[in-house]
């Protein structure tokens, strides 16, 4: 069973994962990208992954069969499990609790293609879709706080041997320390402005422009102003929301547009880099009466984080917390600005 | 000039670095290793360096000539610049200043040798006197909050090109967020047990057993009960201190024996794997008579972190502050324990 432990100093809750553990001498080389095997995520082999949890298909498709165009796995190699109980508990001045959690594969489309900005747009919108319909799913399960949704594409940002356009999801017992710095943060600025930051900060960047990549009629994409990486994005809806999930199909379509645009522009200006692609959204289930969560729809604003792995990131960035990024994030955002596609 | 920038939602400090600036298009290449060339920081080629800050030298021999143990020299690709005034400012929602610090490399032999471990115990022992004096020389500038220390050993953990061993130093202007978050973490502890954490954990872990390392006369060294990274360890003073330049000579000895175990461990043990390593340590001028930071000579403790890197790690893991580690801490002490140097 894998573990949730928190660190006592800071309270940083790390999984402690059993389920793909390997002896401690198999660390000892380091992971080259290995060749490429048999794809377990074409149409046609889907015996290959566990029984389907959701698929986006025809009705007279059976599931686990050919003629879908999204289908959702649970993960073979699960950095949580569904099953069981929390169970929190300490020793001394520990605190852990059993690793509970839904850890899925989103295989974004039956063809053998790698990067999600080669399907159409009306394709990306479905992702989306699927991303919806989980999330509204497992925030049924109680034992949930949050969900993750991220992308891993390529090796270096820790993508699979197999190279088929595909996200992850993990449904966890716990917010994740850096959403709950956010929802901190804004709710700070809220307090004290009675506005949303993020409202304030794409107001500012469509002023300033100079970190625009592209504004459309519902999304900003820009590069951040206290960039961590070269060329990290963020993608935001100009209208205020909290909750990714209310996204209607007229604005997932225009998301997909832009995310279409941004991570072709990453491909083809930068030799189809490694990316991170992670999705921030509001907690499960957040109290809208009273109470110190009250705000959330007001003062919180999803939004999505593209994190290009160019560079290599020294260990002291993680120890400390201190990012140096070596591009001012003006010139990341004039250079993706100007990419034709 | 190099400038910091705050994040604006979650309070995170960066430096946008322009000395190193590259134009956009030469990130398009993922780096490898490149071969290695001449070393400037061997004994005789001292031309090669800036002019030294600092060194451990015999009186009778000339600063920037042979003769020497340790020499601080000047970064040649600062991360931040020593001369100028931090200018605070604000454009619309964001803070920034200007990118004032200091970025020094203590090359930590005369001889070519890559690794610490390598170093006798003396020698190592004389890095961390340059370490404390040149903190102490640091800590007279009244422009800087704290000073980082840190060495990337490696390609991959961040090392240059030239493998000839060094650690680093950064003097900012502001407290590194994670530094930051320890202090606050600590002293909430304090103010509920009137106690230090981290004391509370080394009682712990030498009773516990199952995470330690090593156990010598002033130190200890474990894997950490929420450790992020396989084999990730944490070196602690048993004495209670806050303060790493505090340390007197007989146990920079100790430190020595401790560091020089624990890395030679883990190169013979992993096949010489990169590694960050990272000492955290109270902030400067901390005051003592009255007020929040009273206490910090009470609940902070500083201690050394070590990261080896032999896993990649996903970039959603810095976008959600949530760590998976795939070896749980107890296996890596174990093996770690029964490596024979």
């Amino acid at each position: 069973m894998p573990e949730l432990r928190k660190d006592p100093i800071i309270g940083r809750w790390v999984i402690i994962s059993t389920e793909r553990a390997k002896r401690p001498d198999q660390f000892a080389t380091v992971q080259e990208g290995p060749p490429e095997g048999e794809c377990p995520f074409c149409e046609g082999f889907e015996f290959k992954t566990p029984p389907e949890i959701y698929s986006i298909r025809p009705r007279h498709t059976a599931a686990n069969s050919p003629g879908w165009k999204v289908r959702v796995v649970p993960s073979i190699a699960p950095f949580l499990r569904i099953e069981g109980d929390l169970d929190r508990r300490g020793k001394g001045i520990y605190d852990m609790m059993n690793g509970i959690g839904a850890h899925e594969i989103i295989i974004e489309t039956p063809q053998h293609i790698a990067n999600l900005c080669d399907l159409s747009e009306a394709d990306i919108a479905s992702v989306f879709t699927a991303y919806i319909d989980r999330i509204v799913d497992l925030e049924k399960d109680k034992r949930f706080k949050y969900v993750l949704v991220f992308k891993n594409y390529g090796w270096i940002a820790g993508g699979g041997r197999v190279k088929h356009s595909r996200s992850q999801l993990i449904a966890t017992p716990v917010n994740p320390k850096r959403v709950k710095e956010e929802l901190v943060g804004a709710h700070a600025y809220y307090e004290y402005h009675e506005r949303c930051i993020f409202c304030d900060l794409i107001k500012q960047e469509i002023e300033q422009k100079d970190r625009l990549i592209i504004e459309t009629e519902g999304f900003i994409a820009i590069c951040p102003f206290a960039a961590r990486f070269p060329f990290e994005m963020w993608v935001l809806p100009k209208k205020h929301s909290c909750d990714f999930t209310s996204l209607d199909m007229p604005m997932r379509l225009n998301l997909a547009y832009i995310i279409k645009q941004v991570l072709s522009r990453l491909k083809k200006g930068l030799n189809d880099p490694p990316y991170n692609f992670i999705l921030h959204t509001a907690p499960f289930r957040r109290p809208t009466k009273a109470g110190y969560w009250r705000t959330i729809d007001y003062d919180y604003h999803w939004h999505i984080e593209i994190m290009p792995r160019l560079t290599r990131v020294a260990g002291f960035e993680w120890g400390t917390g201190f990012y140096i990024c070596p591009l001012p994030p003006e010139d990341g955002a004039k250079f993706l600005r100007e990419i034709q596609i």
